[in-house]
Order: C-alpha cells, then structure tokens, then sequence
C-alpha cells in the first residue's frame, strides 16, 4: 500500500508539468529517440533532460540504450493508476448518493 | 487555453500528496468542517491549513464560512479535467492503433 501511494505521488508529480505532459502526449503516438523528442521543445537538453528522468523515475516511460540513441516507450499501465484512482473517487460518491436516496426515500415512506 | 493547462498544473499539484487526496476522497462522502476534518489527520492545524488552501487553490474544493465554522466542499467538475486528459491520452493510443492497423492491412494486401 505505502509503495502504491509512492508510486502514485510520483506519477502525479510529472503530470504537474506541462513539457512533461506533452511528451506524454507525444509518446502516445508512437516511441522516440530522446534527441528527436528535445528537438520538438523549445529549452537546452539539460533541462529537457530533467524532464525524462522525472518521467522515468514515475514509470510512465521506459527508456533503452542502442548504440548512441536513447529511445523513450510511453508505459501506459503506470498511467491506469490515475484511473483507478478517480474510478474510487467515483465509486466513494455513488455511494453517497445511494445512501442519500435510500434516506429520501425511506423519509418519503414515514409520511402520512 | 492557457488558463486550461495553468488549472490542470494546479489540479495535478494538488493531487500529489497522499494528505490531500485523503480530504478529497473524506469530502467525496459529503463536506465537512475544517475543523472536523484536521481532526481526522496527524498533523499540526497551520500544515492541515496549507493543504486545505492548495486544494482551494486548485479549484477540487471550495470552502465557506458560516458564523465561526468554515466548511469544505468537494468540486467534482474540476476533477473532470483528468479524466479529459486522460480521455485525450486514449484518443492519442488508438489513432495509432488505428494507423497501425491499416498499415498491416496494406502490406498484407500487397503481397503476392
């Protein structure tokens, strides 16, 4: 549970970044080197560097080494966890409104 | 668009520490007191306050002050704006899927 809620703080924390996000959204239309994905950023590759790395170390991308080239995959099962999350958040207010219509309706029933 | 991605840096920030996505899930039941909330964590009330406040902050809960009580309400629009991003992901995915897909098609077709 305490490495399920880590893993979750982490994957939050690189969707705080919009570069981040964007690379995301990019590697959802296929994989890419990490020199064809910086080209696409307006900022030094140091920085755009940081971004991988913050994007690694959460899951949501692999990346591996051939020869010179680094290519960056999206792991679209680390981002599920974004959805299970909100599907309990989900679940947490249907509940809610179950248990306020059975209120209203077992109040309704007392009525004379 | 601009205030779209800033409000989406603020919801994701939010959603980053374990503390504040326990209030969202604690309001998902229904809004509460700060007071009855802080009392519910582990904390001194100035750090449960800082949280309260980038949650407001975010737009995921809004507070308001009656008499001496001031009660937090749990925003659920504002959550819409992951499961939009997320949805945008998966319309990303299965256009490439889609590209693919017609690519084995073709090459399957153009062999003898």
């Amino acid at each position: 549970m305490a490495q399920y809620l880590a893993q979750l703080d982490r994957v939050f924390v690189a969707l705080t970044d919009q570069t981040r996000r964007a690379v995301i959204r990019r590697l959802g239309r296929g994989p890419a080197s990490v020199g064809d994905l910086a080209s696409e950023f307006p900022m030094a590759l140091p920085s755009f560097m940081k971004h991988v790395r913050t994007l690694e170390e959460s899951g949501l991308i692999r990346t591996a080494k051939s020869g010179r080239v680094r290519t960056c995959t999206l792991n679209r099962e680390r981002l599920a966890l974004v959805d299970d999350w909100l599907a309990e958040q989900r679940r947490i207010w249907q509940e809610r409104t179950d248990r306020l219509e059975q209120f209203v309706t077992e109040t309704a029933k007392d009525q004379p």
